[in-house]
């Protein structure tokens, strides 16, 4: 059995961890910290796991975690970045949901995630854990950040259209989606259910941190310069992200082949699923499950291709894709613990 | 491997069966039937499942249907009335998540469900099949009739106080609330979204088909007349029932025990969480998962006992409840396929 | 013009004041406070009133509230105590939407609010502001006392019942639901939309703070001793009340002529609407509107009589009463501002 | 008082008409008509109309219409084609809130519609009812064709952009996204709360009805050719639209007097409100009101201008505008009727 830490566990990403880690064949949870909740048990804070874990929420404490054999950090940005250097010397592998390792240009992070980032060593070793683009950087990874929900809808959907150079760079869109949950739980007076219930609206269209994270992985993917609107909105659902893709084809003659090249880009993988041309993914089909469903549309004889990308936020956005992360890095099935089928209605 | 079918699988509680079969390690789903959507793939329909079946509906066809070692009926009432005999003639056993065999009273069946009851002889035969109360004769029954949603969640939290003779008889109160998956996946006008969302009502106020079913419930634990007032309301939300019942102490000096009396009742049942006395169970802590959690309350020093009880409707209350009867019937683990925390959030 | 004044304005019951006086043909806002927001407008804080006001938030000050013909105030329990009568001696006259002077035992007032309470002098003067039952008294009063949300559902519910003298008021039952406005605007981890969204559950069940204030109202009513049980419940939604009530008619022959009397009771009432018996109210109904609209029911020959209720827990249930007595209290068509349907789907 | 006639009063656009029209001072309902429900009182079925209409749902009778100064269509599309052309050559007004006469391409129309248009001559002589565009037209106008609700987010958006020249026209985006009374009041599995509830998913993406109507009018506004993506998208709640729109400017330049632009352009709106550079537009700021907000964002140094548009689908997207045309046409205040704020929360 992988013995598995958990550092700041309160949140949802960590309750979406225990969850998943609850049905894991090879992986006990051996600790669970949070410094605000220490002493009380973790079922008592999150219901749904009475019955299944026994754990309280302890102190951090890196005497204890460092014999895990692997580090979940569930924690805000700033965090993993100074506790992970001692951890990772001492041999512990790590898997960081937050967004500290992810932007491997510096100067970006500090400027989105306002201070200043205190270990360069680190993030320039550390592995983005998109399994579809890094599969075998993950494999041997000590660090892997763990991408951000919206960048992995986005990045999913966009890398068959980049990697093959089909589209014009300088002016794509990504509109997406996302549930109340993506923001976190926090008391903060804009996500009460009296402020987001029935109501629909955009947040952070001047500039959201996803951006960068996002721009990088389609640079990446494209071999050069992207250009990128993304808006993010905030719709009146707990789960699930959806992402409207809009990109121009420098050919319009390849729409005939655009299926199948998706297709076959993630014939292989577990959590990818390409439904037939002209489908209208819906968050609902992966709601607590790891996929990532999305769909191709062309409209009249437009030269726009538009994909259509969901997610549940909380799993292949960010618990469950660390857990998919962690198989990788020690040699389980990929689906290990992942294996069930969304939630619908 | 046991060979099941399903027959009515294109409503809730056929896809919810499917997904819980799904992971199920003994059970294989050999057939689905629907007269409307014969030919079409379950995957196509519920997009959960792709990945998962590769299984079409089907046409009913007995011949087929009797290759099974069960079926469930997932079908309206009316239904399984008739197509039962003929299976159960030839060994296969049945769990009919339909009301044709819950109530033993044929003349309070047919005037609530407005036509005549015609097979008495398995009317008389079949075992309610709510566990907790009748697990012996479920492990050797032919014909289980699944529990109602509301009559799961409002019999488990009255039973220990009418089995031991506490409370007072006469006007118990069953104030019920569930979401809309409740009503099933028929085009009504009611149960639209913009008629649904945002708003809040009782509805089958002056009498819902669900009261004599939990009246006869109740008076087998009470073993005698139960007068009992049952409301249920429509909550705007996709799953999950809480009923809130209201019982007045004979004897108010019981209070000191009654926590006591109803963890003990429940110690062995694995799907029946008896929480911390004044604990207020939500329907997400059982989202997806087949549990009935509870918990009791006081106010100041009247005789009153309150009940709060939590399932969701489409497991407990129905999908989960009858893979915990068949897992019963056919001597596997009761949890088997039914082991996954809660989602929460 | 009448001028009024606010004193505690960024919470809900603030906005839908001003909300509704918006339209008020008789009253003009002349100040709104805020210790918090002093300085902000207050249509950048609520863009609904983009258009309707000029007004900024200020800080509290007497001198400047002292110039209002009236001050509603929408503060936390404790504030309208201290700052009331000084206003009161001014002549300032007093709405106030907070618990402070709602309930007349002030020794159950401290043990329900934690805190003394220091003007016993005004908390006799109050008048509890239910124009169904007090109209008279209100046309002069100093001070109002403006009902709770629920006990407003509630006792308009029981009313015609307890008057009248016809049910056993020793186990009276309210099940009461609300949305989650009705927790107001304060940063509270347990009201996110992430915690209160498609779940469902009971709070507040071995006691809450509108109980004893329920009581004092039906006591009066039923001039004795009344038991009841009160469980709120939280919906999904933003807006709305519903209470189910149960009692027990002395005699059961009376169900012939309740219904007549429920509409006899509030014939003349304009924001109350007794509809058909066997009706289902709907919170949507009520939805931005002052009313109060209520319903009849009886299961079989039962002796219990179940009333449904529904208001806007913002409006009739808080700002749309305060108006509603505003009006009394200066002589005004007592629907002035309050005269449009309810926002329905 | 101006006579007013509703043709098809049954759906959401039918009561919203009625909900807007109970409060205007210059206008009475004379009649609505609906074939299935004809004899039922509108208060029956909409119950928050309870206490304003005394009305009950006729055949549609053309000797009745025809005694209306006006007669509002809320059809589905079909209905007002075959009947107006009667009540126009008797003197009656039209305001026809379906889309037989949006289209002025007849050939697009039948295509898009999949029926034949046989009323070419009303067509042409129709006034597309965007009063922002076209109020003197309407003044005049016998027949006025109201504008869907997407095309009203999207037109209003893009407006100021395309009459200035400002960006280029080849690859616009516009995803949009609407609550769920959107798709009317009828029974449709795919709209039931337990398919809507809880998820996101664009549907049309490969092509919607309001495509044609939104280029129309941009092509209009801008002087030539236009190309547009556009996808709606279903958002779990009952009311609102929000449009994220995307464009080049020619010259980034611009970006320093777009916000100027905008407010010039929308300056006397009575129903368009330009909000700060930045803002993001709620949906609740504008449910139940017949307003339009926007605001303008860019990111970084991003020649892509975005424009976040609001409006509540079944006000400025349908009944409300429908009434402020009605205004428009009569030399009534445009505001009569529609002066109250949004509903918020």
């Amino acid at each position: 059995m992988i013995k598995a830490g958990i550092v700041g566990g309160t949140g949802y990403t960590g309750v979406e961890l225990l969850r998943i880690l609850a049905t894991h064949p090879q992986v006990e949870v051996a600790c669970i910290t949070s410094r605000t909740e220490a002493g009380m048990a973790v079922a008592d804070m999150y219901t749904n796991l009475r019955g299944y874990y026994d754990l309280a929420f302890t102190e951090p404490d890196v005497e204890v975690l460092a014999q895990c054999d692997l580090v979940f950090f569930a924690t805000p940005h700033g965090v993993a970045m100074r506790m992970a250097p001692e951890l990772l010397a001492r041999g512990v592998r790590i898997v960081d949901l937050s967004a500290d390792f992810r932007i491997k240009d510096l100067d970006v992070w500090a400027r989105w995630y306002g201070m200043p980032h205190d270990t360069a060593e680190w993030a320039e070793k550390a592995v983005y854990g998109l399994p579809e683009v890094a599969r075998d950087a993950i494999r041997n990874a000590e660090l892997v950040a763990n991408p951000g929900c919206y960048p992995t809808a986005v990045q999913l959907g966009f890398l068959p259209l980049l990697e093959n150079g089909l589209v014009r760079t300088g002016h794509l869109v990504a509109d997406a989606k996302s549930g109340a949950s993506g923001a976190g739980r926090q008391g903060k007076i804009g996500m009460l259910h009296g402020e987001v219930g029935e109501s629909f609206k955009a947040y952070g269209a001047s500039g959201h941190r996803h951006l960068p994270e996002i721009r990088q992985g389609l640079e990446q993917a494209a071999g050069g310069k992207v250009g990128i609107s993304f808006v993010p909105h905030l719709v009146p659902m707990v789960r699930g992200i959806e992402a409207t893709l809009y990109a121009e084809l420098d050919n319009p003659a390849d729409f005939d082949r655009l299926q199948g090249l998706f297709e076959d880009r993630y014939r292989d993988e577990p959590f990818v699923d390409v439904m037939p041309f002209g489908s209208h993914p819906e968050t609902r089909s992966v709601r607590g499950e790891n996929s990532c469903r999305m769909a191709l549309h062309r409209q009249e004889d437009s030269p726009i291709v538009i994909v259509s990308s969901v997610i549940d936020n909380l799993v292949k956005g960010a618990a469950g894709q660390a857990v998919q992360n962690m198989n990788i890095m020690f040699g389980l099935d990929e689906r290990a613990g992942l294996q069930a089928p969304a939630l619908l209605p």
